[in-house]
């Protein structure tokens, strides 16, 4: 069919837009120097603005529009193309381009206002910019028309069909079965040999078993690479191209190790990923859920295993063997699931990080309800952090500075967090089934894991949404009960 | 006037698709992973086309002509703008875009075969390609419909204004006053303590080091940035984003010190540049030879003196204490000026490096008058090394394979090497007039160095001419007599 050719053509030149903008995003998150921001990000505006031109156009329109009509008449996968392009056509097209471009160039300058902020705990100085955002996605919610709360049009967004109803939900469960649990294992007394934690780890020897992690997760070197950033992330255009940074804390090891593995997870699935993909709007992870789900089971579930450190242990003291010297395997396992009541997310535990996650939840919902104001912010972060976890963070480069997303313009995406962690343990009661997770853990063969998520999640792309996943891989709809079950036998075996 | 309003908003917007470009070509020749580059070459043709486009548009076209009849009436600098745009659109629209973009595709993917060629000594994986780049170029040259020579085409194209006969006249000054003064310093027999020249130098020491000299030549941190890759280069889109790279050989420091030095120099010049042309078509050097005149004029004038090493050997004693005991400040000096004859153009020193440059002057000339196939071109080389240097390569990877330039389309490029030193000599000597540049060097104040070339050189941009610059700065025409007797007064101190 023609129309479905031109559809193609018209996509593979916005990928081409698309591809030299993030490209432009790695950059800017990895190693351009500040002094640059201003010149770049009116450049990177002209390229935006010219995206925005393609995505908008009236022959794009009329191509998408014709193919929608006649959608019974295509196959399943092109039926999937056009739902996905006429959804977010819908969308863009009601954006005013003058606004969408001047949103562009200020979550280019943003991002850095808000290293600067978080470095010099100045909530003050970046607080214009982040109210600007806020004003921003509200404006162009309200321009969609969609007849829903505008948060449940932010949630949608991230994680396909999620909304507030499903989360209030989700996060009730944890707040019932979870919270009274964590309180337990808070208060449980039990003591750990676990000043290693904090000893000093030279940058450069934990970056040499970083490296060596990339091998042990069959991480493909030629088709990607590992750098350093403030804030870990994974950045991929397609699956031949697949970047992830960590970073390097010297007296604070776990968070090189962890954030690692982490973004190992997210990496893994993209290179996993059909290259038939490459060209369409189906490439990539299907949702943010979708996406760590996978980098939480890499973290968690295997990274923080005994069976990992039965295999693993031996090469960290043989980089570290002065400061791990008195340090058992036992230890060192009950030292990555060390849980205590914490200020940074991405540094918290297993256990208690769904907490963090229904903080900024919460906050969301109100901005998104207009129910609180950036000035209130900071106050309404601590009191929430003293009502969950029972802690209130001294300064706000560790509370409400913490975080890179809101500068980024991601709002609706942190929820995402906890229902991954609560999919990886849904997928992994499904996996243990059909594969001896422990035992190829154990004997390192992490990639016979790799192939099994390939054939049953990441190969698919966008293909399928995250529901008929989930479904098609566990033959259920989600249900957080898995995740409850995992935590509570993990913890009370450790703890109680 | 509006016309000229009209002109700056389309350039502009040329400029943030080159730069964009640009940082893929950052990225590329930096750290994108091998993997990659199939499908990031099929996107970039995307982006390379669409800029062709805007370049080319009959908007574009009625702007510049337009400007170009009425031009006597517009400022200098808008008649500079305008007579650039006008020399470079009436090359462009004779390309046909298909050939635009295969020719960009080609470019993309031949770096990369080349770097694979260099490392397996393979130059028949890579001849293919190199041959569709010469003809690519021959072809675009023949288009263009200028009555003159193809390499006279393609040599101005780096250095406006310069041509064979010009050359010609330079090299041969070069072989009647240089070539004999070289074999009798090959020849005086002089025996140099320069064990500690291939000792070994550990990496991360290198690099210690070379971050040394970036705050000794004053270099902006927050507008840019130091990486390693396989070829050291310089890029830059405006003044406040300077990048450059270096490289590290282990049983070879001077390897990284020079090129740090030589790349920090074209750096220099670009970090100081007037930020008002960097939305102009007259941001950056104004040309290969004058750029080069920089990068060799701090690699050579200063890094190569006594003056220099007097105040920073100290330094390089204390990161080598180990390897450098036993070498005396005045052995050291000795040692990287050390003349000898070798294969590696980035590699030689001061003194035989012209010769490097002639050969590759001579050859390019041959190809582009189609007297030599890209077969014939290795023994082409190895028989032009035994005439000029007396040694024969061994192997392609330090013979015809051994830079960059070819697989990156730049034929033309590698006389303004020679001629930049020339420059350099020519420059040099009114600087000393002016300022007393050995004492100068000799307390560590680069910086007052740095502030005479910005305030004669750098700043203008591209707003002057080569030939402009040369005689505002010098008060005459280009004179390769100043670089022979740069050379000969150093090299007779040192050797004879």
């Amino acid at each position: 069919m023609e129309l479905v050719n031109k559809f193609n053509e018209l996509v593979s030149k916005q990928k081409a837009y698309e591809y030299v903008l993030n490209l432009a995003g790695w950059d800017s998150g990895t190693e351009a120097p500040r002094g640059a921001f201003q010149r770049r990000s009116e450049m990177l505006g002209v390229i935006s603005g010219e995206l925005f031109n393609l995505q908008t156009s009236k022959e794009y329109q009329d191509v998408v529009n014709g193919l929608f009509k006649v959608i019974g008449e295509l196959d399943d996968i092109t039926q999937r193309e056009i739902k996905k392009a006429k959804k977010n056509l819908d969308k863009i097209i009601k954006i005013p381009k003058d606004e969408y471009v001047e949103y562009s160039k200020l979550i280019g300058l943003s991002q850095r206002e808000w290293e600067d902020a978080k470095e010099n705990n100045d909530y003050e100085s970046f607080k214009g910019s982040l109210e600007k955002i806020f004003n921003f996605n509200k404006k162009f919610v309200s321009y969609f028309g969609i007849d829903d709360h505008p948060y449940n049009v932010m949630l949608d967004g991230f994680e396909e069909g999620m909304s507030m109803k499903e989360y209030d939900k989700f996060f009730n469960t944890l707040k019932t079965d979870l919270v009274p649990f964590i309180k337990e294992i808070l208060n449980s007394g039990k003591v750990l040999n676990d000043a290693f934690i904090t000893d000093f780890y030279p940058r450069e020897k934990q970056k040499e078993f970083a490296e060596y992690l990339m091998d042990v997760l069959s991480f493909d070197k030629d088709a990607g690479l590992m750098k350093e950033s403030v804030h870990p992330f994974t950045w991929n255009t397609h699956s031949t191209d697949v970047r992830f940074t960590t970073r390097y804390l010297e007296n604070f090891m776990f968070s090189s190790i962890f954030a690692a593995i982490h973004e190992l997870g997210h990496a893994t699935y993209e290179q996993q990923i059909d290259p038939r993909w490459d060209n369409t709007t189906l490439n990539g992870g299907t949702s943010m859920g979708i996406h760590e789900s996978q980098s939480r089971f890499y973290e968690n579930n295997i990274g923080r295993s005994l069976e990992f450190w039965e295999a693993h242990y031996p090469k960290l003291l043989e980089i570290f063997p002065e400061q791990l010297r008195d340090v058992s395997l036992e230890d060192f396992y009950r030292g990555v699931n060390k849980v205590e009541a914490s200020f940074v997310r991405v540094e918290a535990d297993e256990l208690t990080y769904p907490m963090h996650i229904m903080i900024r939840y919460e906050i969301e919902r109100m901005i998104m309800s207009d129910e609180v104001s950036v000035d209130e912010l900071p106050k309404l972060w601590n009191d929430k952090m003293v009502e969950y976890l029972g802690i209130k963070p001294s300064n706000h480069s560790d509370g409400v500075l913490q975080d890179v997303h809101w500068s980024a313009g991601l709002i609706g995406y942190f929820p995402t967090y906890a229902l991954g962690s609560a999919y990886s343990a849904q997928f992994y009661y499904t996996m243990i089934k059909e594969i001896d997770v422990e035992a190829l853990v154990k004997s390192n063969n992490i990639k016979a894991i790799n192939n099994w998520l390939k054939e049953k999640i990441h190969t698919f792309g966008s293909s399928k949404t995250p529901k008929e996943l989930l479904m098609d891989v566990t033959g259920e709809e989600f249900n957080p009960k898995y995740y409850i079950k995992y935590l509570k036998e993990k913890y009370t075996k450790l703890y109680l």
